[in-house]
């Protein structure tokens, strides 16, 4: 198809009791309300898992990794292919993570240095040299309808010495992959770091907003640090953001932290976390999470949850435990599709708390049932 | 649902050059063409795919295992369940094998006796003990559609004077597990033995459709002979089984032995094969078996086959490849779609054929395009 123009947010409705609010991100599949949660689909395909039972489960932004793909298939490859959603035959707006945060985490050793970060494939240990140029270029090429800033996120703690230099670091980079972006239909959003501190998540958070971009990403969350730190990192961030670009939790999906994180203003959230507790034979349900292999769903042949997802409305918790006992894949399969429409269902449920300002409401009553 | 009869075979037309048939298979769950191939859901699922992507590849009957659901999840949970079809919310026709093969063909130690076989679990090595009767019985509580006798499958090649006492066994085993049968709307198939011995495929045949059954399958192949021994196998059971009843061909999957098999006069088929060679990345095409690994699909943007199966309208070579060389499980869960739609295609071609008399012409222009 030919794209018109970039994503962007439209906000429609601020909640009376809380930085909560809903709104629109236009995009060229189609406008989507938020907030909402973005299935992950590091590899070109969240996994085990086709774009018709995406659409089923609500799903509107997915995410694809510039990092993963660029080692596989290969950018070229998908370039050929015409973009990614050619290559996927995804019909749906597609964000691309940048690279920076796999390049930290996956990656056993790593030079950082002013140009960009050198280090070794965690495939074959080959040496990779990852700038926020070639991020950017990667990005353009696959196509995205949101590619996302180059960033260094360093983990939980380190000293706000580090901090600092990190901060000014990722601006620089952020600086430098905006000169370099060239797809005029594909956004490009910037990411707030600064760790825990909060003149520094201040400063990361004016100057990004200073360079502009198309909406703006929490960035250094979910990296080992405890719950209230995290929450505060999201305050300090957002109210330095501006109200009429979209804000992006990158990498929370647990239920209470996209509730905690839609009442502190965020938009937009992802998480591998549906797909990889599902492979693992957990899902998550009303009452908290549970896994299947448990000896007590042996006979219990009713379905995961009160849930309108494909897997609730066909199978028992029986069948699903035999299935995830067994290693057949079809187990994982039907555990994704539940956790994602799990959390999908959590930020549709929020947006009507939204609009009519009870979001307090639903926080108090999902947690009432919700143990963690 | 109230089952209210016993699945029965209605010959239509015999094809007038070869031993090729089309017929029905009436069942409690809607009539189903033959021949036609069954796809196989050893632990009460067909690996990776639900019950809509089976329907819509064209899949009638399926099969279970009765030795792996012995295992797990258990008879009684099954039974609990209300029966293999509830416990898999699957709402079509079910065919279970005895559990003899896998006994025969998974188990390390077995000692063979007149009561049936003593050996260790493939999954902990504990000792069981399975007879004709508990086979029977097992089968009766999974209530599925078609129950198989309990045989033995010895290895090719044996000595003639094994091979004669175990059909003779088989035949005394075939009669206990007759005594026993209960479901009265589950049809009971007899097997034939007797290995390459043309004689003792004869016996085994007559002295089986003596002791009367719904449905006769040919066992025995697949089991290391050649091809031509394996034709021959069939000829010398077919020859001695009644028109009025089904044969089924067990565990042949390969598109060339299927379309040997109707031309040899079979109606029913199965094998593990497409799910298989679709787990390790192969798919069938008109052209032969092809390892979407091999780099020559790396930017190969076409479908795997001129095909009508999910797999084939969406997705190309080059996707498939990516998914298949990255683990992806959704890789073989597509390429698993596919071979199992390619196998479902021949049997409805075949019918077609049958239909026109021109089965061997249909098998001639196979053979023209497709490389072993």
């Amino acid at each position: 198809m030919v794209k018109e123009m970039k994503v962007n947010y439209e906000l429609i409705k601020k909640e009376k009791n809380t930085q909560a609010r809903k709104g629109i991100l236009h995009t060229n599949y189609g406008d989507y309300a938020t907030p909402m949660f973005m299935p992950v689909g590091t590899l070109a395909n969240v996994k085990t898992l086709t774009k018709e039972e995406l659409k089923n489960v609500g799903s509107g932004v997915i995410l694809s990794n510039t990092y993963h793909l660029w080692l596989r298939p290969g950018v070229d490859v998908i370039k050929k292919a015409k973009g990614l959603h050619s290559f996927m035959n995804y019909n749906g707006p597609i964000l691309t993570d940048s690279g920076g945060f796999q390049v930290f985490s996956l990656a056993k050793k790593k030079d950082i240095v002013e140009e960009g970060v050198t280090f070794k494939s965690h495939l074959d240990g080959s040496k990779l040299f990852l700038t926020p140029e070639l991020s950017i270029e990667i990005q353009n090429k696959l196509d995205s309808d949101i590619a996302m800033s180059f960033d260094e996120c360093p983990p939980y703690p380190v000293s706000k010495e580090y901090m600092k230099n990190s901060v000014e670091r990722t601006l620089r980079w952020a600086k430098r992959g905006k000169k370099v972006h060239q797809n005029e239909n594909q956004a490009l959003f910037g990411i707030v770091q600064g760790g825990e501190f909060e003149d520094l998540r201040k400063y990361s958070a004016l100057k990004t907003v200073e360079i502009g971009f198309d909406g703006y990403a929490i960035g250094g969350t979910s990296v080992g640090e405890p719950k209230d730190v995290m929450y505060k990192m999201i305050d300090d961030a957002i109210i330095n953001l501006p109200k009429d670009k979209a804000r992006y939790l990158m990498g929370v999906g647990e239920p209470i932290d996209i509730i905690e994180g839609v009442i502190r203003g965020v938009d937009m959230f992802d998480c591998v976390l549906p797909t990889r507790l599902a492979r693992h034979g957990n899902a998550f349900t009303k009452y908290g999470k549970i896994n299947l292999r448990n000896a007590k769903y042996k006979e219990d042949f009713t379905p995961l949850d009160e849930c309108d997802c494909y897997t609730c409305q066909n199978y028992t918790k029986a069948y699903l435990r035999h299935l995830i006992v067994c290693n057949e894949a079809l187990g994982g399969r039907l555990l994704s599709i539940h956790n994602i429409r799990f959390l999908i269902k959590i930020t549709e449920d929020l947006r009507k708390a939204i609009e009519e300002d009870k979001v307090l409401e639903y926080k108090d009553n999902f947690l009432k049932n919700y143990k963690k």
